[in-house]
């Protein structure tokens, strides 16, 4: 939804505020959508909601920036819902990201038609034949009501992987705190047992990652990575991170399990949790549990946190200027700055044209070699 | 397919027959994949088999062009698999031929990015996460064999309308040709009847169409123009016609049904049928039967009749030529001359190069006004 909103935004002369209203009226869209067709049957019987629910919420954010009136809105929730698609069977393969980018196209297309007048059946969505029919799931989740859809929110992830592996990572991290306070190497533990909530591991389909692409879907390379190296960031899924025989060593001790009632804590919990247990040689166990991940909307972290995220993607982009945190009058810091407060900023024109400041470094930095 | 065919065989100087077994290679796709999903149920649950099945089997056919070795050729239909998609709610809009034009183009990204190495899920198509799990109806019919397959044949479509409107128009077409003979206006009638096989029905989702592209899925739209016009061309479909009043008050006298004993002629039949019945003012009753239209596999047609087609293809753009059939030295017929010898083309690069030269001549035109 970003990258779409941000291009048609610059290209309308849109203001910050502007796109932040649209961003949040996709949000809605794509939370009612989800409601529609029953987003955890529709995501588990094997659909991937980034591109099905995700193509027609940005269709909707893009739309609102072009200010279509409610006809050709209607229009262009028609024609994004009849392009969007996505198999989750491609998770851990480069067409998963694929799966967002042609979302983000599709939306983009959509929108676009639908300002020149091209048309849509206006029952698309939840027409006989339409987008809920072929979508819905066999779910009985009571419908959102309006005010459910007030409360629209926003989780931001802080690890490039599968959002299912967030709080085990979060987990692992503090365990990984507290082995090495006892003096304990981490990687040394016998085996590391992971248990989240029921359908949490549905989308990490690769427990012996063999790439990247597919190590960014395996709870045990996330949480030996994680457990060997203190982060994961983008570096963790280079070929040569992935391919570290003792990582894969460290990674086959590490099982996982769904469970209604968490091993550890209060068996209450909402959205989902996450519980690791690690077990030394000598027969000692350590464990944590987090029930919701840093950055999580209930967690929200401070711009120092997602200036790290940011800078870990200009450095894994090789992009010069991410090293220098410090240095507010460096490009990458204003453009950070202009994100993080992209509400207030008059013109999303202005926000584009940093990007490209930013990616001209590495121009420069190509032209100078 | 054929689009994407022409433009990826032009781009790699391809011969016609590599481009025909290319073709034929992506028939044979689709005809597999459809009897995996159950194309009857899979059809009406609402999703538009030419860009669902079609993106895939056009990803195979130009995939077979580009020479592609079989993991490449698996990622290419697993990239088209995940990029598949349309629902019939858009029947009777613009974005329904947009569902071609989607599956060209998502079929050529797809072969083209596993060409250069992209991956996809090996198991995109069959995994229980993937296209067919996906798309997969209630059908239990009995999957497709080998020799089933060495079959795929192919009938040519003679009307730009739906499909399952050809056999009754050819039924009108017959049924206006015995009014006439006896000296009765066709327009004259007091009703017509029209009845198919069970299904036959289910895309004919506009009985009133308001527009060209909704008349295109109207049973009695092609019905009543074919009884007043005696034929049914693109011209049939220009805002213009649909609108005539005596052509609106004509298509309110169509009714239309579908049963599985045909009320004329023998109880058999295989893939379908349509009978047309018509009641005179005064009680007669004239009635036709077609099992299969015209440019069926099993009836085809001579190239007059597929000119007829080019030429109102020419015309209905605007482009010079398309009158003169008889002119076998102007662009139009050397065009039309290569296009049914494909097979026997040396380049399909020169017979792309025959279409820009055609369309070259509205450029012309339109400079000359």
């Amino acid at each position: 939804m970003v990258p779409a909103l941000l291009s048609v935004g610059a290209d309308r002369r849109a203001s910050g505020a502007d796109v932040v209203a649209a961003f949040h009226r996709g949000l809605v869209v794509g939370r009612l959508l989800g409601a529609a067709v029953g987003v955890r049957s529709h995501y588990e019987a094997g659909w991937h909601t980034t591109s099905t629910l995700g193509t027609v919420a940005a269709a909707a954010a893009v739309g609102s920036v072009m200010g279509l009136d409610e006809p050709r809105m209607r229009a262009a929730l028609g024609i994004a819902g009849s392009l969007a698609q996505g198999s989750r069977q491609n998770f851990g393969t480069m067409t998963k990201p694929l799966h967002a980018g042609a979302a983000a196209h599709n939306a983009v297309l959509a929108a676009s038609l639908a300002e020149e007048g091209f048309t849509a059946d206006d029952q698309l969505l939840e027409g006989p034949l339409g987008f809920i029919a072929l979508h819905r799931g066999e779910s009985s989740a009571p419908p959102v009501t309006d005010a459910d859809v007030a409360t629209a929110f926003l989780n931001v992830k802080l690890y490039p992987c599968c959002y299912y592996t967030h709080a085990a990572a979060d987990a692992v991290a503090e365990l990984r705190e507290d082995l090495v306070a006892d003096g304990i190497d981490p990687t040394s533990i016998a085996s590391l047992h992971v248990t989240v909530q029921p359908g949490g591991l549905a989308p990490l389909i690769h427990p012996r990652p063999v790439d990247g692409t597919q190590a960014k879907f395996s709870m045990e390379y996330v949480a030996a990575a994680m457990l060997a190296d203190g982060a994961v960031t983008l570096a963790s899924f280079e070929p040569d991170s992935v391919a570290r025989p003792a990582l894969q060593d460290l990674l086959a001790t590490v099982t996982k399990a769904e469970a209604e009632v968490p091993p550890v804590g209060p068996a209450e919990w909402t959205a989902g949790y996450a519980v690791v247990v690690a077990t030394l040689a000598d027969g000692r166990t350590f464990s944590r549990r987090v029930d919701r991940p840093r950055g999580h909307a209930t967690r929200p972290v401070d711009d120092a946190t997602l200036r790290t995220k940011f800078d870990d993607c200009l450095t894994a982009a090789g992009l010069p200027g991410g090293s220098t945190p410090g240095d507010a009058s460096s490009a990458p810091s204003a453009l950070f700055d202009a994100l993080v407060t992209i509400a207030d900023q008059r013109s999303v024109s202005e926000v584009a044209q940093r990007i490209t400041t930013v990616l001209a470094g590495r121009a420069d930095q190509e032209a100078a070699q």
